[in-house]
């Protein structure tokens, strides 16, 4: 069964705009700092230099549906899981949720590119990060 | 056929990370600035009042794709279009080309609220509304 | 002797800028960041309402000045410290490092406000805040 | 006699928080614009690479007084001028109104550095920088 990765946010009061609640575009930042944090909390790093490699993830796509607002100073709780491992991406999956209230869902896929000659290449996701990733796969049937 | 709403914007420096690149959140708010001024452009505001009602678009949906890198000082385009206009929503679509190259699409859809009462109420998208959005309508015959 | 409120932060990628390092306007959410922590660690709120009044602080004067750039990931110390209490403000005094490396020293000053008729009316600071203000205050002789 | 930089910016959603007003870090970005700005309309770049030097102007310090708010899509005049041109720095000094009235007065700070090194070294602000900068300098005589 996959593994569910949490972690907790309070909304800074940086993050809301002039409607009270936070703006929409903090939900991204916050999808982020969540998948840092997983990278992070299963040994990985969000830029990896190894064997004179340099692996890291830019984003190729990113959404979010929001279905309650939160506030400064609430207490937002992140849930992710990795729902798909492509041949050369990981698409992750968020669920917020604020004391038992649905706040969003999104999801962000990340494409694994080499960065040794400057720009991004694409390439197929290591091993030493697809054993951890597998372990917060969502369906792993797929 | 519908018209394309156009705008341009310069990347400042605050919009950058430290990947060099203008960072993904930073697109949203793009969008959402690039509807505003459409909004205005129209004669139509963000946050309307009129005969007692307060009618407004919290955003319910959104998304983007991301095609190439855009960095400092870069000229940004940003074409929109109505994409669909739903009974209690509107959604718009958003082109970023930078020099003639694809940078990203993206997609928000807003709920159309009064706020008289303090929290949003879905109502229907009002007749002054509809006709400036229709003009901008991708695909009049949905 | 006077108290030092401490707390520390992880760099989060957003707050980088395309040089590599934290935006130098990031530093002034880290020291607002650091404030409201404070305020909850001595069990007042950032908006307080008693007995029909709102006190709140809106910020009349920040400052910063930078010594050494932080990068992505690093951890933040951030050392606060009330610097002066005024007869209707508050400065706060902030100092910023990271592994024992000066980074920054900044400073605050609010303002005592009084909301009740909507708009801030400047008023002494309340006993309640008062006390534990004085705790943290730089030189007690002043 | 001294020129004076002027531009101007409305305020965009994304710039307020929850007070309804734009969040006081957000100045320091407004204040960073309107100096790149006057860079490129006087022909100088925000990073400048000529005969294998890259001078640029890392900030040393920054502040701002807050005298009223500004909100939502409100017009924020921005006037600039150099009020110390130092041995290896340079002083803006910034006003901000609203409609006449005073809303922010900032100033930054930025040390010329050259950073063919890869870090940043001091150095004295070149020739074809002074020019420029001293048809905006607040007080010839000084």
């Amino acid at each position: 069964m996959s593994q569910v990765f949490k972690t907790i946010r309070r909304v800074q009061f940086r993050d809301t705009d002039a409607a009270g609640i936070v703006h929409f575009s903090v939900f991204f930042t916050y999808m982020e700092q969540a998948e840092h944090e997983f990278l992070l909390s299963v040994g990985l790093g969000v830029i990896n230099e190894q064997d004179g490699q340099t692996i890291s993830f830019p984003r190729v796509h990113a959404e979010c549906d929001y279905r309650s607002p939160i506030r400064f100073e609430e207490l937002v709780e992140i849930e992710m899981v990795v729902q798909k491992i492509g041949s050369r991406s990981v698409t992750y999956q968020f669920k917020f949720s604020c004391e038992g209230r649905d706040v969003a869902d999104g999801l962000i896929t990340v494409a694994c590119c080499e960065f040794s000659t400057g720009s991004p290449v694409p390439v197929a996701v290591p091993d030493r990060f697809l054993h951890p990733l597998q372990d917060y796969l969502l369906d792993p049937q797929d």
